[in-house]
């Protein structure tokens, strides 16, 4: 089994994190993205998307997307259950971890991606237009967010869960687009204090 | 338990086709789109996100995100497995449904919602270079998925997952983003008719 890492980007953390968390070790190669090697012939033999990180399981089979990894890992090792037991807290954090990462993560990304000129040779073409359309979702997110974090511990309830992982991520990623998480956010700064300082935060 | 419905979208009939392959029936109620009743009082007291569908159940917990719906269904009442049963199928079928979403229904929506008239409203602000930007995303992303399914049934493996539900419904949207499958895909066309000639695909 080998694990295609990428470095301080943030899909590949968020794997990391999860394993961390799970106490679970997987050999690694590193994938260069400063040097585009995720696109170069090699990679791209593993992962015909050009995205880490993947998972090369011992009979040869390729899981990507960083989702479907931890959820292999999970299916494996079922404890600690990040992804919930029960219809219902499956249900909930399978819910919050789709609204941390499609209202949260992605519009964060969308920003760093099209504004910033270092992200110029990795999103083809920018659409500044875009780029700024989406910083107005992060803050009603946010705001979303801090609501339902008043009344309870974590994103999905009252233990951690995938969906905190994918929400520490997009919080930290919100530094390089050059967005901040609103002072008067108190819920969110609280959760976000929490999970960095947990161990696996490092991973 | 009461389903919030919302006709001819995409992500209220991934759902419904979901339910029928399952075999089961929930009490629904439609909220109409077309009038903007999903953003009115009523409906944004059920989901803030004011987005369909949404799944309220008996002890008054909301669940939105139309995965997560399918999922309270699935841990209720495994079989058939439309998402795996396994390490290696769960995660090959979550890493299908991700990319079919991620990569062929998000950018065939982001084509409509930002080059289409009619989502003036819904699309606020419409970004036409984002929505052409998305054009050749789709495009490349059926070419792999053409390939794929030249050596497989469905998009997992040989059996219907909801990644295939994904897929389906991903298809059938390109029709208002005036997209189409190139005829030379023969695999995804074929694929494409089976889904669409089960009982389900008119749910």
């Amino acid at each position: 089994m080998k694990l295609y890492d990428g470095g301080r980007a943030p899909n590949p953390r968020r794997v990391r994190i999860f394993l961390a968390e799970k106490g679970i070790a997987v050999p690694s190669e590193q994938v260069d993205l400063g040097k585009m090697a995720h696109k170069a012939d090699a990679y791209t033999a593993v992962n015909p998307l050009q995205r880490l990180p993947a998972l090369v399981l011992d009979d040869g089979t390729v899981i990507t997307e960083s989702i479907a990894i931890c959820r292999y890992f999970e299916a494996e090792q079922p404890k600690p259950a990040l992804f919930g037991t029960g219809a219902k807290q499956i249900a909930l954090i399978e819910m919050w971890q789709r609204r941390l990462e499609l209202n949260l993560f992605v519009p964060v990304a969308q920003v760093f991606r099209h504004t910033h000129p270092a992200m110029k040779d990795f999103e083809v073409p920018q659409v500044p237009a875009w780029g700024e359309a989406n910083r107005p979702r992060v803050t009603d997110f946010l705001h979303l967010l801090d609501r339902e974090l008043s009344n309870r511990r974590y994103a999905a309830g009252d233990e951690l869960s995938v969906a905190d992982i994918t929400g520490l991520i997009a919080i930290d990623f919100m530094k390089p687009g050059k967005l901040t998480v609103p002072p008067e956010m108190t819920n969110v700064l609280r959760w976000h204090a929490e999970l960095s300082a947990r161990p696996s935060a490092s991973a």
